[in-house]
């Protein structure tokens, strides 16, 4: 029943093969990489059973694999673990269209959900930048943020009902009818999931951000609002964070239940942006170079720490919602809390302004090494903590000219903290771990998270052993032995070493 | 440290003593009755901390309490359990100003987060009947549902923070700060708390709706929305179910996103509301006596198909919101979706609107017997699993004249299934039994779940251990041993006998 997959071959073989296969050993920044052997591609929930019970009685490692765009090397093999690729099960099983529950299996790309749900005139409430080619259960996995979670909130919000398969090949039908008992997905029964059920204690939230830790999430039900059919956008130039400040509580006010994005981006970043990601004369480049230079008797120095705003609102009465966006734009210009505004004129202009901010992370890998983090911090501190880690930097690491740039969902308190060495475009760990060391202490000061969105993977297991509660870490390490007792699942990640258990010791 | 608390001295004593424990040993329905001893009231974590680990350290049984307004009799004893009542822990920390985070003691009444987070600018994201008696902690430990959860989400999905207190008198802070280390509560300190947090596995979740059985949540925080500053209601009168459907999809279209409650009523409950409810000549009456007889030409007969909405919306601006709400209406009207529309003129013709809806509860309490449940289903089949109920109770239990009364959050497929018994006030356990048979079989064929919002406790704990999957059940108990290995966590509710551990066996 299990389909064969892509078996590595030491000795030489099929070229393909062996390039196929180099490709589920890498993440997509090739910063990490593992030596796996083999890849199976299950077709449905009775062979990911299979499969995960014949590794748990074999103390097999597996490593879940779904789209391949996180940012922390969760999905990567660390050894020569299997790789399971949820690829092979795609299928969308409807959308209730009285309650909005869109219901499908976990490697559904995002972008084909959007359209799905845009169809049937609802919004799938979640949207990041990699949606071309993110699996949504990935995205469950890693319990995946972005610009949306303000307004229509996260996936412990949204996801209502899961399919799991625990490491020993039970599957467990959390909040969702199970119509998959004899491996043959039965497409024309319905599958309930509630927006309300209060059985028991409600499983389904630990496997949400589990990286695939105790489990693997086969089928997901997410809660889908009536689609919006208004958008507008806005691009804002602050000369402060206490302007920014302002512009949040003035959006709450003027802009209320319509306000559906707010993403900040400082100075730094959008130099990088105009230099590595925007060429030509378009509109997208124009509208760069004006904000940037929007006060054209500045000069550069001076304009290093105006910062950026892009604001979108999403409501049901076109008339209603431009009427709300100038009004908050005239009250934004009558106090003086912006230097300049710009509003999309067309939606292609308003693609242009998403195109800028999709720019930030690309601009910045091109630039040179990048050392990423991804905060909470109290919003009043947002700009706090990244000054701070400046003026150590410089102290500490001034040789390799470090550049922060901020970038992220501002009204979540969410930074992406991004160090940019320009130029050098190797890691290297000293620099990283004095980096790492300083990022991290300033975010601790101000009583911030070390990962808001992206997760832990194999990039932040042992910082949080060192950083976290140790009360919680005993509990997390209690629940993973409760789930995976032989520890078969994405072994050697999520968790620090010290709570690790050996497979089938 | 630990207050002296009311203990129950089996000789005659103090009588108002007495008197007052008795209230802790009984629900507020009267339905459950335990015989505990013994009341503590900490004031503070350290104290709640102190008194679980005496009972943990001496198998002593305890069972948390909050406002006692649960409809399960999950926060009364069953035997001689300790009460611990966190009605003394109640301060109120803060609400930040830019993330819109409240935090607070789980012992604060629901009613005075509503207060303080409007003088706030901001809306506090539940509201449901009992706000003014209920606490935050019972609300989170029950993860209570209510009209808002549609538009706000619900408690998984607005809960970012809690601090909780194990059994064994370990405190976990989760996603939130730790500013009561030496059991003086540091209020000048900001607690920080963060909308993303992705630091391992959410441990939060699992004790949102865990009813007091593998710890006590004390502190709580919650990300509230900015406050709509307008508001509109419209009752409406349907001739069908098929009807009801239609002005949700028109309320979603019309109305989108400051749609923010749609409460349904059948013809059965109202008239029970007219009977017990409301007297007199006021606007509620009157309301609803033109509500009830919106076609005088019908029979009572016929009339008694009719079904009932409340829905109401919530925005940023008055004007925008009246259009929308305008546009709804004519819409319904035009195309025949309603028989009746009646739009409150001002703020208190909307709160005798939701006076009616209110009603529902307290009056079929006062017609005779009843027997609750509250479940979820699909929403298409909201009402024909209650024709199909009443046509089985007609069939079984006709000799005690059963009214099947239907309210609840249709756009949630949350029903609240009331079988009154006019007349008799006793609890009959045979027709009691014959009728849960019923309900839970009908909704489970048509995928229902048979708790939407109000919990197990020690009502529904051993239908859930009949109806719901081995497999989540097992893994349940497993959860409660492993946070509370002596059981000690209101003992004999919420998982059925069979997968209660016996205290320090």
């Amino acid at each position: 029943m299990i389909r064969p997959g892509v078996r590595y071959d030491p000795t030489p073989g099929d070229e393909d093969e062996c390039s196929e296969l180099l490709g589920y050993n890498e993440d997509w920044t090739g910063r990490y990489r593992g030596s796996s052997p083999l890849v199976l591609k299950p077709a449905n929930t009775a062979e990911v059973s299979s499969i995960l019970r014949y590794c748990h009685d074999n103390c097999i490692g597996v490593v879940t694999r779904g789209g391949n765009t996180g940012l922390c090397g969760g999905a990567t093999p660390l050894r020569d673990e299997i790789v399971l690729s949820l690829e092979g099960m795609n299928n969308i099983y409807g959308l209730d269209e009285h309650s909005g529950i869109l219901t499908c299996d976990s490697g559904v790309i995002l972008e084909n959900l959007h359209a799905y749900s845009n169809e049937r005139g609802y919004l799938f409430p979640l949207d990041i930048g990699a949606k071309g080619t993110c699996q949504i259960g990935g995205n469950v996995s890693t319990n995946a943020g972005g610009q949306y979670f303000f307004r229509f909130g996260g996936l412990h919000g949204t996801v209502m009902g899961l399919e799991v398969v625990l490491p020993d090949g039970r599957v467990l039908h959390l909040n969702m009818d199970n119509v998959d008992d004899d491996g043959t997905v039965q497409r024309t029964k319905r599958i309930s999931t509630h927006r309300k059920d209060n059985t028991g204690y409600d499983l389904k939230h630990i496997f949400i951000g589990a990286e695939g830790t105790i489990g693997v999430v086969t089928k997901v039900a997410i809660a889908c609002p009536a689609l919006p059919t208004s958008k507008n956008a806005t691009l804002l130039v602050c000369d402060s964070y206490c302007d920014v400040l302002k512009v949040m509580a003035t959006a709450k006010v003027e802009l209320g239940e319509i306000l559906s994005a707010m993403e900040f981006m400082d100075h730094n970043t959008l130099k990088l942006v105009q230099a590595h990601g925007f060429g030509g004369n378009g509109d997208g480049p124009r509208l760069l170079r004006d904000m940037l230079q929007s006060d054209p008797s500045k000069q550069e120095s001076d304009r290093s720490r105006q910062l950026y705003l892009l604001v979108e609102t999403q409501g049901s009465n076109s008339a209603d919602d431009a009427s709300k966006m100038d009004n908050f734009l005239a009250h934004l210009y009558d106090s003086g809390t912006i230097r300049n505004g710009f509003l999309a004129q067309d939606s292609r202009q308003m693609t242009e302004m998403w195109r800028i901010r999709e720019s930030c992370n690309p601009s910045v890998l091109r630039a040179g090494c990048v050392y990423k983090f991804d905060v909470s911090v109290p919003i009043e501190d947002y700009m706090t903590i990244a000054r701070e880690v400046e003026g150590r930097l410089f102290a500490s690491v001034k040789h390799v000219d470090p550049i922060v740039c901020v970038w992220g969902h501002v009204n979540d308190g969410n930074a992406h903290i991004n160090i940019v060495t320009p130029g050098r475009f190797e890691t290297e760990s000293a620099i990283e771990e004095t980096i790492e060391t300083i990022v991290f202490d300033e975010v601790l000061k101000h009583s911030g998270s070390i990962s808001a969105e992206h997760g832990i993977g194999q990039k932040k297991n042992e910082a949080l052993g060192r950083l976290k509660d140790e009360n919680i870490m005993v509990i997390m390490a209690q629940i993973k032995a409760l789930f995976d007792p032989h520890g078969i699942m994405n072994p050697g990640k999520y968790l620090p070493n010290k709570y690790q258990h050996n497979m089938c010791k």
